[in-house]
């Protein structure tokens, strides 16, 4: 196909009518008989079924949507209405009424289901070739596995096939292929998206994700397809929180990483580490254990019960319609106690605790998003090793409450492609994005705080000082107002501050502080602060206009003018 | 003992001088011997014991510490640095080095620990009988079961031993005995209180609580006793929520509501009813039945294989250390798989789902603390059956992340004492406890929002209102300043807008309109403020000052006094 399908361009087309969602739709069929890869697929439209989504894109404003007429794949665990869903395994398929939450919530805005995609059987995986559908071709690598567990929907995008895809992520099934293909995965923080409609793997745990191809993209298809959903027992309500501003990310120590002998991607990961300082970054190495033990407590613990659990009765009356690697596993679940289970979420808590103090000063942690690229050959030879070693960087995310973002980063020697993934705490998902495609400077704006000067009493080591710390304040720096203010002495009430009043020309440049308060702190400022004192626009010696304590010209007349002092610490000084 | 221990009471004692430490410490002594129920403790302090405390007491001022001199008793699951903790299990004691966080902090805010109390060993049960240390003897009921499983401490407190005790609550341990002993019983939110060096039962349920004589008591043990401690798995920062400002509660609809054949309690719960109504109260019925189904699942489902799993080593090797009944509830919880645990939790999920549309416009739900007050006899016939049915009305609240407070409800007609527990979701602890002592009218007072005065192109129809109304204002009155004031024209930034000045006597009384901000909005308000205005206190002609525009006088010369317009909108219609 010659057009690009991210969003932005698909957008620019529809809008100037060069393009129609129809044409779209036959140029992508005509894509999918040249690229022929035809096991990515485990139901893909046909024209008949594509009809209705769009007869009716037809009767809208292409500019109405945010998703108009912009194709997208789906794995093939989750709903879309009137198409079996299979969790590839036949025997268990069933045709929902309705689609997924999420499904349907792209579908209002606009976008157009392609199909159902393959996968690794009941999402449990992370190489891709645990179907009994078939394997998916890498088209980057076809010796290699395409990843999983959400094979068919990266695939499906890297063979320019929709514009984006949904996948499902507990853990690393949206992140692994993203790497093995050369995509953006985004797994977004636990319950942002609804997993109503969706087969549960480790239902504490599961996640729909998104493959995209940059990241706008993923941003895109992120503030549609999240959403609290009342149906759906794990869904929270949808936070945006920042990240530190900070130029620090953290990395695994070096005898942290593992690359399981995949020397391509090892070199792959100490360019990526250039590249990123190139970016700005400057990169600190972590200790890396309780992710790590988090990540082995995963499928060495219980939690592959889960797995069991929403599985069991199917699993006793119809063992043989397993995949057999996927029946292991499953079938694993049956044997722990309720005493193990309890145990190992005691240790995760412990991990979790463990685990927080990582983060301070950091901006993100940034790992390899696999530390090898298994060919076919040794998944045949070895179905289980190869797949549990592509969990390594993958598997604690979940348990740990984070969200994640891979990305592609660069190729190995031989032009393999090689991905990093960067983590932080949950509800940063798009802050998160932005800094993994802008660097450090996406950080710079920082919307949740404001600045505040503060003259007298509140400056630090003074009476009141305590307040401003309670608010959440950071001090930033001395500073001088514009020589256009003059500060009165206020004795009352206790403790005894100063006043700052703006004079104009001839006034005197008093010192300052310069503080930063969080903006949800200014009300509980703003209650304590009384008459003749109040909030304005201070005028510093540099130019700038900051926010600050001011006083009511009113009480100038009968108190003293102690501007000569240049500040409280000053006036203090001297009396 | 003639003194009442209440912290108030003792507080004013200890300032005047008219009391020590040492004199309380040797009259609860005398106290003690008199009351001569002695199952109480499993070890009080002896006077060598308690002498460093009180030698630090009497090195301190009584101002500088909150609890200054205020005995309490701690359940003897909770560890004090030297003296053995036994969970009411000889062979599984052992003697901590260090207290927990919680006790250390009662400590070092001046409370003195007079003694470890009986428990139903291991905190497993509901009555306070299920211990080999024997039976605290309920002073209020002496036919009765003390209420467990923090007996000791709870009876301790009703016999005027301490003016506050610890107890612990999984399943509604620091509310039943309460209950049953005419006390203050603070179930705080999850990891509100540090669960370090507490013998655990289920560690993702218990919680520390407080054994109080009255609510000020409550606040003041809570404000010292929480906090975040990162030696704790399960901590979790401490945040204070306020309720819905409402007048209504929920209670269970009457079918949904069981007395398990005791009248008594049955009628007081109506008294107890009318009582409310009589405070102000409007008693709405819920749908109780999410609640009932998750109790139900406490004890039905798999969460008592945290207990197995936490005593599982001990319970193998020391099976005849346990109490008969305990022995038989803890290693029942062998049998359960990791399969039967991770389903159950959602079922949990699933509820805790279902629960939360029933809070939709409530101030808190009220239940009995217990459906009966069985008695010792019915005990000895039964130690299964009685125990179950007391946990009716508790055994949800840590399972659904509540937060509780059982609060004495007067008596039944044969005098014995009747409870109510007052409910909410959690980080509301202060704010439930200040309804449960106030009534509705501890909720008028709204620390959510502040009064903003607006005076000029803010307001109601004028063009910036909408950004008034983006920060979520609430239009109040229409109000008029203190004759203090004068008005000048700001004809930029565009739209043209007045300034209020502070002039003082001979000043002009202004039109404006009072509207409520939402605190957390003040910062994006004060981001929007430019020179010349500010936010400061402005005087009122009723007399009140409120927070509103205020201008700087420095650029009252060069503008017109429009004062005579009486406010913008006189401005405006001459204009």
């Amino acid at each position: 196909m010659n057009i690009s399908l991210d969003i932005q361009n698909l957008t620019t087309l529809y809008a100037s009518g060069e393009l129609s969602p129809r044409e779209l739709c036959e140029a992508l069929q005509k894509q999918a008989d040249r690229v022929d890869n035809p096991k990515i697929w485990i139901h893909r439209l046909s024209p008949e079924e594509l009809e209705p989504y769009l007869l009716r894109l037809e009767s809208e404003d292409p500019a109405s949507q945010p998703l108009y007429g912009i194709p997208f794949a789906i794995k093939d665990n989750i709903d879309l209405a009137g198409v079996p869903t299979t969790a590839a395994c036949a025997a268990y398929a069933y045709t929902p009424e309705k689609s997924s939450p999420v499904v349907e919530k792209l579908i209002q805005a606009g976008a157009i289901p392609i199909g159902k995609t393959n996968l690794d059987q009941f999402a449990t995986g992370l190489v891709g070739v645990r179907s009994p559908y078939g394997v998916p071709r890498n088209p980057l690598a076809p010796d290699r596995v395409p990843g999983g567990s959400s094979s068919g929907s990266a695939v499906a995008l890297s063979e320019s096939l929709v514009s984006f895809s949904l996948g499902t992520d507990t853990a690393g099934s949206g992140r692994v292929p993203a790497a093995f293909n050369k995509l953006w995965g985004v797994k977004p923080s636990k319950g942002r998206l609804s997993t109503s409609g969706v087969v549960p793997a480790c239902r504490t745990l599961d996640c729909v994700s998104i493959f995209a191809l940059n990241a706008a993209d993923s941003q895109a298809v992120l503030k549609v397809a999240e959403g609290f959903d009342s149906s759906d027992a794990y869904s929270l309500p949808t936070a945006d929180q920042s990240l530190p501003v900070s130029k620090k990310i953290g990395v695994p120590k070096p005898e942290q990483l593992m690359f399981f002998g995949d020397a391509g991607y090892e070199a792959a990961w100490s360019l990526a580490l250039l590249e990123l300082e190139s970016k700005g970054w400057e990169i600190e190495t972590i200790d890396f254990e309780p992710f790590l033990q988090a990540a082995r407590l995963l499928y060495e613990g219980p939690w592959v019960s889960e797995r069991t659990a929403v599985l069991q009765d199917f699993l006793a009356s119809n063992a043989d319609d397993f995949f057999p690697a996927t029946h292991s596993i499953i079938a694993g679940g049956l044997n722990n106690t309720a005493c193990d289970a309890f145990s190992a979420s005691y240790k995760l808590a412990a991990l979790r605790r463990e685990s927080e103090s990582v983060w301070q000063g950091l901006a993100a942690i940034v790992t390899p998003t696999a530390g090898g690229f298994p060919t076919l050959a040794d998944l045949a030879a070895d179905p289980i090793g190869p797949n549990s070693q592509l969990g390594y960087y993958t598997n604690f995310m979940n348990l740990l409450d984070l969200c994640a973002v891979a990305t592609p980063a660069g190729e190995t020697e031989s032009g393999l492609p090689f991905g990093i993934t960067w983590i932080a705490p949950r509800d940063t998902d798009k802050a998160l994005i932005e800094i993994a495609d802008k660097g450090p400077r996406a950080l710079e704006a920082d919307n949740d705080t404001l600045p505040i000067l503060l003259f007298g009493a509140h400056m630090q080591g003074l009476p009141l000082n305590s307040q401003i710390l309670e608010l959440g304040g950071k001090f930033v720096a001395q500073v001088d107002t514009a020589a256009q203010y003059k500060m009165i002495y206020l004795p009352e009430p206790a403790p005894h501050r100063p006043g700052i009043i703006r004079v104009g020309e001839g006034g005197s440049s008093i010192a300052a502080e310069e503080w930063r308060l969080p903006k949800a702190s200014l009300g509980a400022l703003l209650s304590s602060i009384q008459q003749p004192l109040g909030l304005g626009q201070i005028e510093l010696s540099d130019g700038r206009k900051v926010h600050g304590f001011l006083c009511e010209a009113a009480v100038a007349q009968s108190a003293q003018d102690i501007s000569a002092t240049g500040g409280w610490r000053g006036f203090l000084a001297q009396a």
